[in-house]
């Protein structure tokens, strides 16, 4: 760890994971910190919290307002429990315009609307002009969790398989996009909430290990953060990956790697091999059209990808992004 | 409302009611949110969120990372409830020195220790340089309500008793003063966890009708907030609210009016006249040594101040400090 914080430390790859484990378990240690999920289990609710400094403020299909309710809401039912309260913390500029505010805020209220989720408490902080680029939204939100479910990294066994929800890297691709006006495609953020389809997934299918989905840092981060946490590897099968053309014909344009791209609608599922098909189907059935089986959980303790061609690779951990704001 | 957010919708005065009435109420409207307390009600617990964009970040006797937990601990247990987790959002800028985040993550550990929340959950962001000024903080809390107590404007009655728990001003002082090197005044801070007094405070007395911490606004936002919320008034004496000195001296000098400047340790409590002496006691013989009734509810709906000199003056709510970033 250097002197001073980069922006790697903030792009939910090996620098962010290095930070968290470093700066903060090592001091504000507990049994639910150390667990590293997408929130905390307090009895029979769980606690879960996000930050969002997106920029731009507004793109294809979403905006702000919207991000930070479903971003909660989805680290809520990823976790197996049902959205139930939300808080809501916003700092604005001094001279943003209240107008756009009010944009942010009818979003917020459609999005807590459509996954069911009650803004029950908040706050509201003005810094000077120039002092915070425009307006950073922290939620922290409460679920109930489903009985006997849960998603843990200590469940996932070899031979389970991984699912993917739908196609990946959508919402990175549409920021990046955003920002980047000479390219002209028509793709946009797959920001929405997934507890419709998660919750009735968690209640039909006891042999779900593990849920997570894969915001900043991409498919490959939640896959190498699974392999670090379980001493155990995945193999992918690229094939198999949900990644649309104009995705992939992007990523190249702007020279990233969709597999380190953020989802903002999307959930990974490891689940038992004899139940993964059924799941697929109901994904399918429930308008996850594109829902994939990418891979199976193996022995050796590293994340391998093989490719179209017939290759494999090692889909790694310290690929770094340094693209900041993303969500 | 203009155009454009002014530094005086983040005072927590007149503008910044406003703004949450007008913007956010009006669109998110639930029972809730409708109460306008420090906290949500929700089944047994409650839920409490807030940022912290404090300048400097640190500052005599305590530090943003303090004053981050602190903050959430007092709301919780100002509404009757014993703080239990905390969620950490923390928001850097890129080039923020990892050895100052250190200093920052081991005074949350200690002000945890000390107030006996535990931190469950967090998030952690880098924006780019000059994106943001240094480092912003936003906590949630949950509390475990006490049985048979409750915070409620509905609660308060003519002839209720107004009890401040200690020095006002203090830590808005503080931060103006680390601001402005000229003046030399040894005045530190009063941020401190108040839940250690107030939750027996509670169980002890069920004739608390309502208490709220005087964070941004200071005491005369508060006062004006129950005037507003229950069309009744209050008569507050000068004399009896207690104010060192030194602070009144360097509020002077700042041009700026004590009445409405933060505490981040101090509680006001609206209580039965009956019992507001035995409350008194019960403070003083637990370390509030300078707590004091000043003041009693009345029908005429504004805040009234007896002044040393005899004179009685509107406690106005339109004031407007200005001054971002105290807590």
């Amino acid at each position: 760890m250097g002197e001073r914080i980069t922006l790697s430390y903030g792009d939910g790859m090996r620098d962010t994971y290095n930070i968290i484990r470093d700066v903060f378990l090592s001091s504000l240690s507990n049994p639910s910190l150390r667990e590293l999920n997408d929130s905390a289990r307090i009895g029979e609710f769980v606690f879960s919290c996000d930050s969002f400094t997106v920029k731009p403020l507004f793109f294809p299909d979403s905006d702000i307002g919207k991000l930070s309710i479903y971003g909660t809401v989805n680290d809520i039912c990823v976790s197996a429990a049902e959205p139930l309260y939300l808080s809501l913390a916003i700092i604005v500029e001094e001279g943003f315009v209240i107008k756009t505010l009010e944009k942010i805020v009818s979003s917020i209220k459609i999005a807590a609307k459509n996954s069911g989720i009650k803004v029950v408490t908040g706050d509201f902080k003005v810094v000077e002009k120039k002092k915070i680029d425009g307006i950073f939204i922290s939620t922290a939100g409460i679920g109930k969790r489903l009985k006997g479910r849960s998603s843990s990294f200590r469940k996932i066994k070899v031979g389970d398989k991984v699912i993917i929800t739908g196609g990946i890297a959508e919402h990175g691709i549409t920021i990046l996009l955003s920002r980047n006006k000479i390219f002209d495609f028509d793709i946009k953020s797959d920001c929405q909430c997934l507890n419709k389809v998660l919750i009735p997934l968690w209640k039909k299918f006891s042999s779900i290990r593990f849920m997570r989905d894969p915001t900043r840092g991409g498919l490959a981060s939640v896959l190498n953060e699974i392999s670090l946490n379980t001493n155990l590897g995945i193999k992918i099968f690229e094939n198999n990956i949900p990644l649309r053309k104009d995705v992939k014909a992007a990523s190249e344009l702007l020279g990233v790697d969709p597999y380190y791209l953020a989802s903002e609608g999307r959930a990974v599922i490891v689940i038992s091999k004899e139940k993964a098909k059924e799941a697929i189907k109901f994904l399918h059935n429930n308008g996850f059209r594109k829902a994939s089986i990418i891979g199976t959980i193996t022995k050796q303790s590293k994340v391998i990808i093989k490719t179209v061609s017939g290759g494999e690779r090692i889909l790694d951990f310290s690929y770094s992004l340094n693209l900041p704001r993303i969500c």
